[in-house]
């Protein structure tokens, strides 16, 4: 094994990869939990076969003594891998091998019935539902942490911006609402896709052609097919992932699914993250990435305070989409197993997985360390003398000239105001009087330029509300160990 | 109004898209149907506002009248879109200006309280949900006539193929209940994202604040936020679609979910197709896409006969996923509504539905005629000389002699067919006898290189299971017309 | 053919696509224009047919007569194109049969030794030649508008941001020099490949076997190497394409140029657009896109000005990518023409252009309507009390402290300016002054707060440079009609 | 540093990634020779300030005594550079601490005027110099290899293939040919693209701003403009890199131009191993690949012999297309450094030269141990019993018959040769004499059955002299050391 840290070392530490470090991302993909994933599939399904009668009782200590894949020569599978095209052929010759020093004929009873894909797809599998379970996790974390500045942020109001320009008042709660409410469905996709992640098991072309054959040969006396099915359940149980109607060795479903759940919980975060990332512009200001000692910093600029977690989450964001391209390119796969198709996706599955882990987790911290600016929101609420009012404005006029000539009356206001640098509320007032407007309008349309931000609240509650449920339902992974129950209750308490 | 037939007719009518001919893809996704499904968002709007006590009754006459699309001057919307970047803005002009001529005032009730980007995703999703309802129903045609070829084809013996080798035997039926079974996972896919898509509303900065302050001023003393509440509920309910917790303008987890849906249905007929490309090459000739007059010719040679609605099939599971990627980069949306990554939906999402419609079509009817050779299936399992049951024998090998000496015996044989040029069977006999194994192993042995399909009948029946539920569960728009209970029920009735 | 305006009206005339509006892509890249250039390449392979007397001298006249494709029943040809899987099939039929209308004999000379994809690919090569000429043109002018705005504004100081953060003063001349460098670059990549854009000519399987057969019978004693390779080169030349080394029916490099080059082009100016969205914040407003009347309007703020080129084009620039991903990926085509890598080609390569077109006409319009506001770019410079020019503070003081002193005490005094809300030139002096340092050090750092946007004059000048050799190299089409003599030698007047 | 083979190695090594073994990916593009560009890059640019004048002399030593990065703490810069999202800003620190112990002040003059991204992104283009001229010399290796194969092989008939149907004859060389054809202009590509690839040197926003200070400030009074204009040249040609005409932070075209050609060159390798699972399938056989001890092996399935390189290297071209996407999106890069656009790069760019690295390296070698078997191709040749021939005999009938007809003649001869099972020719010979056409012409059609490969001898000579002019043209790098003058004249030499 060479020395990453020797002058020939040619592994990668990280070096391209800031948001990867202090994720679990490394430890939860990399090829020592691939091969770990890899041999707990070939005991799981030699444990069935115990089970179903297929293999003697004893194999299954044996399989406890094989457990480990750290005794496994990782670096030469990987090597020998070249030869087939997959690491599962030289795996089960190494783990063959170590089954023999055990216990003679031992190796009789691996890899029984299975094709490498088998193997790789449950590995696969295994490694997916690992990683979701984090994911879920982080994103609990992060959705807890954003249901406390909902609450908290209910009453502080903020502009609403559409297409760069302020459009209208909302609150600061009410956006976080928003992303909360993103996360609250990305959850929901990946604990519903991680619950059917299916183990493969169909040997050489799917039909599970040798399991029938042996239970036929080796059974005692019942329905092969009944066996084979036992296997099946056995196999798919003993690794806590779903038995499949059918082989899908070429059926790539249950990948896209996977995939797209994954791309869609690093687009959940990496939409807050963009936020963040204008939020904090140095003409905004409104948020920022409160930064530790080392954070944020330039090589060339003493003074920079980057939101550098916000911005490596919004990157990890901008590669998903191409990796799940990938990934639903290998739909295409022919026959009963593919030419290029089903080894396409390796790389770019465990890609995927790798940007989701990093990009979570880099949001639950990043939720948890945003400074949060209700001034300056209030100072920049100002910048337009009044023109981010204009729909609310239009709105009460309505009810007294009609929608039509409302609308029209404030667009004139609104050019007027900007020409001649003057607040809003001082030309509409000035316009509806030589108009001949009555004095309770006016007084109407001048109230109507402060903000109220109380009618926000429905929505964050509703959010709020469907966070709730969701805490209550969730199981040990979920909605973050930060969301206990004290906090979820104080997320109404309004900010002070 | 141009003329498409005159000079300079520049609008497509389907040059380059011949296997949009005869789907419903133009019809369902044109520009006249989102038209429509904007003015049904719009009335379905304001007859939500008089369900609320919002609007006056007699508004429900005018959207009575409103109703049509076809009579708005579709080119001059289109035109007029470029000032604001989207169609509502004129549209709301044009409707406008309808209502008024059915009666003065009514347009003050037409858009109250809505964004652009309200009727836009709203009509997205109207579009969607009307083509995933004919995508499931063609899925479900496309199902239904697998499920009759399964039943049919069950004892029909084939090649499996992996790398593009003949791997084991397997049954064409087995194949095709594979197919089946990826068709009946897309169908749920669709089926279940349909039951989902929301409507949009939110106003322009996605808190309705317009319509609380209008149920405010307008509200008969209740609480504005259940009057809000209730206007959410009446405009979704009177669209088929669902109410959202919260406004989703920058949170497209709706339109990737529906995108990976579309993508996953195109994929899993693009698989059958690509299959069906592969098993009518020339060389292979197992199955042929039976071709009517003027179906598969060639402008060079006059004997072709190219599988080319296969072959449009898989070019349209090939454009799937870049489209997918795009739709899933939207994600990254910023503020309350983004300077580019939600326009950049548009033409993307609709690609995406007139690829999978024409897809699920088409392959709805390459189903209905494919040309099976059974025949010529079975002499393509003789050409390997018997390699091809290398695992079925090298099974019952391992009874007797352990897993790994049967495999080593197996590939020296194999090897050795292969140089001498004669049968498998033949070859390993020799061997055996040679190593002194007795006349039983060897009897054994020649007779595993008989062929027995009936070992795919457990997978394919447990398909064909999975279908007969699924057609039970059915409503009206899925499984198909095809699938009459009689032909349900036929399936398993063998091949002649 | 129906009546796009009637009720059924199946086609698109624009509703979904703002942008496109005033842009030529529908006139360039719509069916007609296909079918046109699909006329064209069967016309001019007749022709050279002629020059190699291979078909006879009164040929030239019938394809005179044939030339105009919108004599052809378009709609007619779409339909019939779905038997065979493309549209050169019943093209031939209807192009054949007007040939005999005009001279019996006449369509046995069309159409000889070519095979459908030849038609289809050299049309889809003029279209492109077409589609790049006009990329080419609109590029022009923007550069062409860029190199006034770089010389007009090379005085205009401005802030120039990393990371969304104010970094250190620029000038909006040196931004624009920036965006007019990668605009040449696109024209020199665009140009490149347009001068390279291949005919397609191999008949049925690459070989040109046909034609090399006829040279045979009909020569007239010349090597038939000879004919066929004068054909071959008649044909590019009558199309003003290149003549390849040998068909590239299953090579798509030439199409994969295409794409890079056009997304290429595309990303160009979505880059300049974004920039333009992110100037045009309400809370920056260092730039706008001047509105005319009816653009950039909302449907419920009267008050909206939205940048909505510019959001259009960078929604262009985010759908580009895509697209690309399908080109590339359908360089895995197999055999001599390949099941479906071919056919998905189509689309893409269509919408590809049809962005690239309307994002460079917007880009060039764009450019043409900014309004730029240096007041505003100097008052945004204040924001951060002198934060902004730490680099250069720090370049200085390293001259008397060293690098690594000079960086941490800039840091140091930064993180007090922020602390304090003091100006850091105020905090920075009271350091050094306390840290004993000589008042000319003092000065000088003093002074180095003053911005100079003089050093920005070099860059900008070498790209003005690079855009005056490239549009006196440039001929009819290149660099835009904006860019008259006068004009490009007025870049460099400095702004008042 | 963590050891790679203990129980928690988190590390790589390989085992997803078959085709990299072998290949010189690793070396190449790891961390570690990232680490080393990155430094290379740094001293570079001291070097050209001293050369500048603008650094003393000694500094030349102490670069010399830096340069080798395997002496930095490769995991600890990596680890470090979580806090400023780059890993450039730990690096400055390290190698600031490194030159200090060569010479106090030392690390004053490293890292001057530059920026985190002038350095990272000069050390990509370092590291994809290094790489495509690694990719050049294998594609060079594997072009020289097919040159042999299209010389020896011009006169082995083989069966074209269209949508995988038998269409006409041509030779496995002319096959080989357009395989080669694709490679030389994917060498052209790569070598074009590799002589521009441009250094980076801006400074915080571009605009060399602290150079052109530093020059003013240390400079022996010429202009300051022409000492930072030397350094850039310096800085580029101490690299073997461009000089750009400015900075390219956010104008990001020469990292997709980069993009394009390693993608161009992935699928230019990419359709052959296609076409190679093709030709290798068992029912077709006409190439296989050379498979050693080891190689192609199955878990299942003693008897496989999977063309398992030829399935690796499609497998990483179907990869490629979502990476180039990610990489174009990056061209929508905002500011003078994007918050994300720029980081989303660095994993997209390394994971694609890795993909074409293994990828040419595969295809050079499969291309040297390709299994021929021409008298397969003659035998599939006969499949078809003379359809495969119908293009060839239509073209001669049409001298007599016209064009038109003699097309539905062999068209209704096709059909009746499959209907009755015989021979085409026969059936042929048998309608032409009951419409009573001489024996003359009877006589030509049945001698038009013959095959003649002549043909196909021009197109191959055209490729294989542009193969001679690229390798006469070649440096050391290019067209591999497999290409020596002797084999490039053998070519032509006819195969036994």
């Amino acid at each position: 094994m060479p020395d990453p840290s020797g002058p020939d070392r040619p592994f990668d530490v990280g070096l391209l990869d800031p948001l990867g470090h202090g994720s679990r991302a490394a430890e939860l993909t990399g090829d020592s939990a691939w091969l770990q994933a890899m041999v707990d599939a070939e005991l799981a399904l030699t444990r069935a076969l115990v089970a179903a009668g297929l293999a003697p009782e004893w194999m299954g200590a044996v399989c406890d003594d094989l457990a480990d894949a750290g005794r496994l020569d990782l670096a030469a599978i990987a090597a020998e891998g070249q030869g087939g095209g997959n690491p599962v052929i030289p795996l089960v010759k190494h783990l063959a091998a170590a089954a023999e020093t055990l216990r003679t004929g031992a190796s009789d009873h691996l890899h029984v019935g299975a094709t490498s894909q088998d193997i790789l797809d449950t590995a696969a599998m295994l490694v997916a539902h690992r990683v979701t379970g984090e994911v879920s996790a982080r994103l609990g974390d992060y959705a807890a942490t954003l249901a406390g500045l909902a609450g908290a942020h209910r009453g502080t109001a903020m502009a609403g911006r559409t297409l760069g320009q302020q459009a209208s008042p909302t609150s600061f709660g009410f956006v976080v609402a928003g992303w909360l409410d993103m996360a609250l469905t990305a959850i929901e996709t990946i604990d519903r896709l991680r619950a059917r992640l299916p183990v493969q098991l169909g040997g050489a072309v799917g039909n599970l052609a040798v399991l029938h054959q042996i239970a036929t040969l080796r059974g005692t006396g019942g329905d092969p097919a009944h066996t084979v099915d036992l296997v099946l359940r056995r196999f798919a149980s003993g690794l806590g992932l779903a038995a499949p109607s059918i082989a899908w060795h070429t059926n790539r479903l249950p990948v896209v699914d996977l995939a797209a759940g994954l791309a869609a919980a690093t687009g959940a975060v990496g939409a807050f993250a963009l936020d963040v990332t204008v939020l904090a512009r140095t003409e905004i200001a409104e948020v920022g990435e409160h930064l530790g000692q080392g954070q944020g910093g330039s090589s060339a600029m003493p003074h920079k305070r980057n939101p550098v977690t916000a911005v490596l989450i919004t990157a990890a964001a901008r590669q998903a989409p191409g990796l799940v391209a990938t990934l639903f390119g290998s739909l295409l796969a022919e026959d009963q197993r593919p030419s290029g198709a089903w080894h396409a996706e390796w790389p770019a599955l465990r890609g995927l997985e790798r940007l989701t882990l990093s990009a979570v987790a880099g949001a639950a911290a990043l939720a948890g360390r945003l400074d949060v600016d209700p001034e300056r929101m209030l100072a920049n609420l100002e910048i337009t003398d009044g023109l981010v009012c204009s729909e609310r404005v239009t709105t009460l006029l309505a009810e007294a000239l009609g929608k039509t000539a409302a609308f029209a009356l404030v667009q004139r206001a609104s050019a007027e105001a900007v020409r001649t640098n003057r607040p809003l509320r001082v030309v509409l007032s000035g316009l509806l009087s030589a108009d001949g407007h009555d004095e309770q309008l006016r007084a109407g349309v001048w109230a109507a330029f402060d903000l109220d931000p109380g009618q926000d609240g429905p929505g964050i509650d509703r959010v709020l509300d469907r966070f709730r449920l969701a805490a209550v339902a969730v199981n040990s992974h979920g909605l973050g160990t930060a969301a206990a129950p004290g906090s979820i209750d104080a997320v109404r308490t309004p900010a002070p």
